[in-house]
């Protein structure tokens, strides 16, 4: 297991003007926000946005993901019956719907936030989407991988997220709750019985904004790791 | 997730007498052990086998799993692909091959237990295995469930065990230790990269167990968990 990359706690939504009617379009910076379900495709932008978590998490040393090994390991089998990515993009203007992403499965999400300030994406030609490609302005901003778990306890199934990242220039703005919020209604839409991920004991941040979005954290667990050689030593037991 | 219930650190086997050639048949008592995938027709057991190990943890309160709900949740899919349950009989005869048993995915592993004294099963009819019903002596002594999960930085499939449970009568006699190798094992011949699982910090004899086994105990993570009326707050999200 990696690291749930621990998403910032979300700043409070910034109130809309007196003057503007509700659900009206939002003045200011709107950012355009959506999730979708990932494609292969999407397959470079993921790696990228893997290495860069690695760096987040100063475990540049244990990351070895390719973006070959990854197109060979992942989209085996239909979205939520194993591994299963959404991915993030953000864009200044309005998304235009796509074919290619209508999966019946998973229609995208979108959501518009209101800024003060534009945002400043340095990397934004790197991570550049499907979408931009298409003709709009969106890139890749974060994903969220997550695959079933089981709770026999339960008998039920339930999510387990692997991997929660939001690139930097996009955090603080509700988008980590976005991506966490879908794959949690999409738990309950599947009547599954839990959510789980895990986070650093001593990144205080993300464990308040876990327990916001109703989270609890189990104190008296350790994970336990068979791996590398000592995995490999059971080859003839 | 429910707990991996902790197996008992496994006694030292005993050593085979002099007289005896490497091979032969053992002496004293010996136990016969196997370990082959689950059945549909082995959910009454299983759901047991569950119960007790809530017994154990001291979370029957969490414990709401009945042979229905089990039944409708779990065979979903072929062995290894998502949830997979290999069950560990034993018995005191040798066990006799059966068609039923012969999943090409995994053909039954077997072993052989010398013991000092013959063990006295006080559950041996409630726990008579399908074995049993076809001729044998077999009896089901515990089970281990397992699904596949993900690693970004490895891009890898790994294994988690959601549980691993031996009846009391079979512990201290190396039987949890065949069953955690079992999946190890597994996890190697498909390439895997990685078996987790998770323990209770203050269970020691268990730590010590698992980290003979080669397995880290990773110190800095918390499993967070969103379940019940939290969880279902997300319909609407």
């Amino acid at each position: 297991m990696a690291a749930a990359a621990p998403p910032p706690p979300p700043s409070p939504a910034p109130e809309a003007p007196n003057d503007v009617p509700r659900g009206s379009t939002p003045r200011g910076h709107p950012l355009f926000a959506r999730i979708r379900l990932a494609l292969p495709t999407d397959v470079p932008h993921i790696h990228k946005l893997i290495h860069q978590m690695a760096v987040f998490e100063r475990l540049t040393d244990q990351c070895i993901a390719t973006e070959a090994s990854l197109s060979s390991t992942l989209f085996t089998s239909p979205p939520f019956q194993s591994f299963t990515i959404f991915v993030l993009e953000a864009s200044h203007t309005p998304f235009v719907e796509h074919l290619q992403y209508n999966n019946p499965a998973y229609p995208p999400i979108t959501k518009v936030v209101n800024l003060d300030l534009p945002i400043n994406d340095p990397d934004r030609d790197l991570f550049r989407s499907n979408g931009g490609v298409l003709g709009g302005d969106a890139c890749v901003a974060g994903f969220v991988l997550f695959f079933p778990n089981y709770s026999t306890f339960l008998a039920k199934p339930g999510f387990y997220i692997e991997d929660l990242f939001v690139r930097e220039c996009y955090r603080r703005k509700g988008l980590g709750k976005m991506l966490l919020s879908a794959v949690a209604k999409q738990a309950v839409k599947m009547g599954y019985g839990r959510v789980e991920w895990v986070v650093l004991d001593w990144n205080v941040n993300a464990i308040r904004f876990y327990e916001e979005m109703g989270a609890k954290i189990l104190q008296e667990w350790r994970i336990c790791r068979l791996t590398g050689d000592a995995l490999n030593a059971y080859v003839n037991a």
